[in-house]
Order: structure tokens, then sequence, then C-alpha cells
């Protein structure tokens, strides 16, 4: 058994459905298939996704939402027109849609949910109706029903472990299985979705119930690439990779694979094959427990902007038991998450996303680290870049921080810091963020052009 | 005025104390002299300070002291019989370690502390009395006396800040000032010493002050090595650092000056002189504000072993705001110090000192972690070593990180962590010990052989 997501602008319009059909009915192994809501359909189009958070948005602010719901509604239309279905979907969308629109708005971060929600449910739904429209046998599944429970960390849901067995029991449908991605359902029975492109993570948390044999990932790129192609154009294709390596590369700014979404997928030992909706004979990039790494020690270059760094110094910090937690102390209570804690004897750098720190709490940080902590000295850079080269093979190759470097300092470019833990599946280098493409294409030349010359 | 102090084997013998005489006569600028206690006359020999914490132990064990009692008077009548002074000074000298050996042992801390710094007490009376008996005015100064108040914590006291006003009042004296090193008092007035080679430390508060113009340290070799002599053959001497460079090295195993030093120097400008009473015509090392950078990135390379690595995995561990602090929560109530926190997305690697940790502590820690933290994976790697490249100019210099890793890789090093912050003095690598030499050796000749050849 395999289970199937389909992104969502694999679903945008019914030519793009007639795909899906094709890719299922190709191999009758493919039983349950996850949906996305419609995506765009032309790079300037806007995701059904995007209108239902705008609508709910005019919603919580009581201002008129006649314009923007009927938007939403003629996207769905507009698939069921294509692909000749009769209208009955479409009534049963849009009297979900005014119910939840007229449903409890004392809880925003629950209704915002729901609005959100609605538009892979709805969505699931036209699907199923589409393939019974064509002659295969399809039910649409609601989470509820299935079981998949999780935390109530509205846009941040977690899976509850439960889940897993719960869904087992999806095996035992007759024909395909049309399940909503995005979110599930809390204990107390309100929806709450996962963080943004989450559809991904309900088809891993799905895979691993069933103890499918493969999770197929179904996207419009033809493979994940070794790097950005925004930065570097026509990159090679990554054909093999391991969980962990798709992980590092997905945290820091690979958007093909939600970062989240691995863990159910290795828990189970099942591997993850992103493929082409619109090129189903690419072969696509799979995701392994272990792969062959005589090919070089690098298997992708990912980077990030909007990064700061916090510097603190103080005189013999070092032998200060409990600074360090000290400062963490200080930003947790700041509601702040960082990413890297470089340190020196006397000093150590914070890294984290500059958007979590507006000019207020930027001011009220560097005074409270001052003056609680005693520290001689507090400055905050802002615009910064991460870069993290990934490899499982760096372990066993010594040079690989040389050639990096070598290749940033060809390139003229200054290391702010590095990171390298013992675990070395990536080497983070912090960079000016003017200096992230440059570092990015040197990179990717020493690690991946080298073969070719 | 010029704040002078004299390390161990300066102070050994009679011979060393004629040097001392010398050096001190050669400049009438030289008015406060600090020194530690006699040191080792050759490299068998015992330090007296390691004598006293025997005969201390041995006193709150109640062992028989009268040995090491003997042995360690006889260290001092050497001197005396070697200068021919007369005798009075070693029977104040006895009278006063049997009146130590006789009070109170019910704070053993205490009591060590007190045994401890009667070594620098004992040597600067013996030293006016040097002095004197040679024709030049000189007048032993008692710590307490001179108002060096410093912290109760044993054997790592933090001098408080009015120790330098009121040792402002020692410019007063005529003649020379002999000031023990080592040691202050607490406010309830008990005697509290530095961390090990403090003296280094009291000629720091004391030169800061007195307000002097200069800070010298005598000491037994040239000028500080790029690199440990032990590792490399006939390093380089530097004859310029600033403080942050001479902290950095100083703290990573460079010895021949002590960490904690620096800063009451730094704080007041005072230029520090490493000097050689064994050849004071050598021009020696000059610890200063600012430098000439424009000889290379690189100024000095330190290494030192015995550290372990805590690796800790956990799946999501970014996401968990929070997590970093509770690792160095139950470190803190564990009472141990860490170094670095290297971290990836979603593990974090924690460097600290091995003897911190002994196998009960370990397991113990490793349960901890893995079960309050629900950590997926947590190990320890013993038997690390650090190594410090350091220079100001890095900054400047983009291919710093590039030139030591190619160097390392070219010595078939495998770089076990990298840790670079934002101050860029110092990039820090860790390797296995059994490295750590080899790594030493690869990095000199990149940075201090390169020149030559």
């Amino acid at each position: 058994m395999k289970v199937v997501k389909f992104g969502g602008s694999s679903l945008a319009s019914g030519i793009q459905l007639m795909k899906v059909l094709d890719v299922v009915k190709n191999d009758d192994m493919r039983k349950i298939i996850v949906v996305s809501a419609p995506g765009k359909r032309f790079s300037d189009d806007t995701k059904v996704t995007d209108l239902l958070i705008d609508c709910a948005a005019k919603a919580l602010l009581l201002e008129d939402t006649t314009e923007i719901f009927n938007k939403i509604i003629s996207r769905y239309r507009d698939i069921v027109l294509d692909t000749g279905m009769d209208d009955s979907v479409i009534s049963e969308i849009s009297g979900n849609l005014t119910a939840i629109l007229k449903s409890d708005k004392s809880n925003p971060d629950q209704f915002m949910d729901k609005m959100k929600a609605s538009g892979e449910d709805n969505n699931a739904k036209l699907v199923a109706a589409f393939f019974n429209h064509q002659g295969i046998t399809a039910t649409y599944v609601n989470p509820k029903d299935a079981g998949l429970f999780v935390t109530e960390d509205h846009a941040g849901a977690r899976v509850l472990p439960e889940s897993y067995d719960n869904l087992f029991a999806l095996r035992d449908y007759s024909g395909l299985v049309i399940f909503p991605g995005f979110f599930g359902y809390t204990k107390s029975g309100e929806i709450s979705t996962f963080s943004r492109s989450g559809s991904d993570i309900t088809g891993a948390i799905v895979a691993n119930g069933v103890q499918a044999e493969l999770y197929e990932n179904f996207t419009d790129v033809d493979a994940v690439f070794v790097v950005n192609p925004a930065i570097v154009k026509k990159p090679q294709q990554v054909a093999e990779l391991t969980y962990r390596e798709m992980r590092e590369l997905s945290y820091a700014g690979f958007s093909v694979f939600h970062d989240e979404a691995l863990i159910p997928a290795f828990r189970a030992g099942i591997p993850v094959h992103i493929k082409n909706t619109n090129n189903p004979e690419s072969t696509g990039t799979r995701v392994i427990r272990e792969r062959d790494t005589s090919n070089g020690p690098v298997v992708g270059i990912a980077s990030d902007d909007g990064f700061c760094s916090i510097y603190i110094s103080k005189y013999l910090m070092n032998r200060e038991i409990g600074f360090g937690r000290q400062v963490l102390e200080i930003l947790e209570r700041a509601g702040l998450n960082y990413e890297h804690m470089p340190s020196g004897i006397d000093d150590l750098t914070i890294i984290l996303r500059e958007n979590q720190l507006d000019a207020t709490l930027e001011a009220k940080l560097i005074h409270e680290l001052t003056h609680k902590l005693n520290a001689d000295f507090v400055s905050i850079e802002r615009s910064l870049s991460l870069i993290m080269i990934v490899g499982e093979a760096m372990r066993q190759n010594i040079g690989t921080t040389f050639r990096a470097s070598r290749a940033l300092s060809s390139a003229n470019v200054n290391i702010e810091m590095i990171n390298q833990g013992s675990s070395e599946v990536s080497i983070m280098f912090g960079v000016k963020k003017d200096d992230e493409h440059k570092a990015v294409q040197a990179l990717y030349h020493e690690f991946f052009q080298e073969i070719e010359v």
C-alpha cells in the first residue's frame, strides 16, 4: 500500500486533477490520497489557503466577506466545471464554509484554524467526488473520524501518538481513501492545524499509521535540487538522500518538503519519494534511511536570510556557572526562540530569526541583558544569512570544512560565524545577507561542479 | 612607577634573589615588588606551595607534619644562608607557620587557604629582609593592611572593587614595597586565595590600584611563544599582543601568564611586560591595547586536552522554546561548568572539561538528560582537545578559517567541532586528543612558517 500526497498546484484546476487521476490509476498500490487545498494555477494566482486566511481575518474584524467568500467558492466551482461534475459538491462546500463563518469567534486562533483547514477538508470532498465521477470508488474520510488527534497549538499542532494506531483502520476501506491534509482534531474536538504546508506532515503520519511501503509526495518540481534554483541556475538534482539530510535542508530554506514531515516516515522506515505531477516519468528524489555516499561528502546546500546575532561579552563569563542558562532564560521570557549559541571565553553570540525582534523588544532585551547579567557589552547585528552544507559523509571526509572555507574565501566572503557540532551532518556558516548568494554559488561550484571540470 | 611581579622560579634560591636585586636596582621606577612563594630550583624540585598543600592535607587528617614542616622551613633557610642574612626572619616564618598549623580547622577550605597563602606571605617578609640586608629600604606590606579585599570563594577569590582605591596608598611608601601575591582578605578578615598561579593577579590588581605606568611580570622564559614549545620545537616569540589575544591564549593552555590577571591591567590601560629574570636583556613580550597586525592574522595557537562532549539529539528540539535553558539548568544543578555549546537543528553538543565528570555523575547525567528532556539520544565522548587560533586581525582577514582547515585537512586531522562566534578574536577547533599535537604542528606550519619558505 502506498500513501500519495498531492500538493496545491497538483490540485489547482481540472487539468491538474486529470493528471492526478492518471498518476493514481497507473499504480493500484496507491490507495490513500492526501490532498492539499487548491494552490496556484499561474505564478500571480492566490492559493485558496491565502484566500481563506484573508476571509477569516475580515470575519474577525466584522468586515464584509461576500466578495472573498465568492472568490473561494469560484475556485472550487472552476474545478468542478472543468471536470464535468455536477454542482452538488459545490453546494456542500458552500454550506460548510458559510457555517464556519457564522461559528463562534471568541477564540480567534481556533476560528482561524477552522477556516484554514476547510481548504483541505472541502478539497478532499471535491477530489473524492471527482474520482467517483471518473468511475473509481473513493471515500472522503474526515481526520476526526479517522482518529487523527493533535495538540492544541494552533498553527503549530503536533500529532498525539495514539493517532498512529487509529489510522491503521484506513487500510480497511475498499477503493481509494481521500484524506484532507494540514490538520487534525484536539481531544476536545476542535480543529488544530500543523504549521504552513503541513499537508506533507499529514501524509507522513498517515503513511506511518497504515504502515505503507512508500510515501509518495507529488509536487510541481522534478526533484529536490542540491541548491536553490533561484540562486544557482539549473542546479543538479538529488537522486537519493537520507532523512537527516533532507530534514537539515528543509529546515534551512528548502521548501520542497516540510521539515516536520520526515520523522513519522523515518520512525516507520517508510521511504519518501518526491515526484512531479506534471512530469511523472521523471525519477524524482528518494528520501531513505541510508544511501551510497561515494559521490561526495555534500548532498545539498541550503540558505536562509532573516537572522540576527546578539553579542554579549563579560569578563570571566566562563567562570560564572549559570551564565548561559540566565541568558537563555531572559530570551525565553521574551518568547524568543534561538537557533545557535557559539561562544568564546568571555563572550557568546546568539543567533535567532530577526522577525522575532522589533525595535522595542530589541531595546528592552539589550537593557535586560546588560543589567541583569551585568554584562560589559551587548550588541545586536541584523541582516545575517545562515548557510548550511549538508551531507552524511562529511563525518568520514576530513577536508569538507577546508573546501567550504576555501570556496568562501575565494569568493571574498567573510565568515561571521561557524557552527559545527559533533553530529556533523551539517556545517553552518553565518554570513552577511549581502554575501549570501555569492557564498552559495561558490559552495555549489566547489562541491558540485568540480566533477564536471 | 612600575609594579614588578616575580614568579616562583625567580625566587627559588639565593642566586635567583641576586638576579632579582639586579633587576630592581637597574630601574628606579620599580617600586612595588609582588612576590610568589619559592618555586622549583630544578625540574624535579617541589614548589613550596605544593609542600604547603601537602602539609595542610596531613594536618587536616591529623597526621604527623614534622617532616614536611621541616622541609618547608629548610627551603626558606637555604635562601637565607645563600644570601648571608641572619636567622631572625627564619624564626619569624617558623613561628608563623606553627601558629597557622595550630589554628582552627573547622572550615577545611579556609585552613587550606591560610596554609597556601603563607608561602607568598612569608616569602614577602624574607624578600623585604633581603633587600634591607642589601642596603635597599624595603617594607613588607600585608594585603589586609593594604586593603586588598576579596570574595569568600576559597581558591577562586575575586577582588572587591574598593580594593583599588585602598591600594593607591601604596604609592606613599618611601623605598620599596614588598607585597605577597596570591591572596587577599575577606570582609570578615579571613584569608582567601585566587586560583593557582594567582600572584599574577595580585600584581595586576596592585598595578591598577597604584595606577602604575607599567606592570612587569618576571618569569623564567624569554617571551611568550606563538605555540607551546613542548609541541613545536623552538617556536617564534611574540613581541606584542593585545590583552584580548593574551587572555584567549592564556585560557586555552598558555601557562606563562594567568588569564585572570589581564583585566585589572586592561581596565586601567596599563601595559604588561613579560620578561625573563634569568635573561633580563631579552626584549620579552608586551601585552597592550592595540598592536600592529600587519604581520599576519594569527598571533598564537593554544591547545588543551581533557575535554569531553555531551551530545543530545531530540526531534523538533528547535521548536521547543526553553530546551537549551533546561539542558544548562541540569548541568548547573550538577555543578558543571561548560565551555561551548554548538548546536544543529535537532541536536546540540556541550563541551566541558572532563575532570568534572566521574563515571557516577556521567551515568546520572545521561539518565537525567534523557528522561527530563525526553531526548531521543544522549551520548558522551571523552578525550577531546580544544585548539584555539587567536588573532585580532582575523576579523579583517577572510581566509583564516580556510587556511586553518586546509592545514588540518592536510595533516589528516578530522575536525570534530568548530566554534567561531561573532567576536572573531579566536576560532576554536575540537579534535581527538590523539590528533592534538599533529594539529597544532600543522597550524603552526601554516601560520608561522610559510613566511620563511
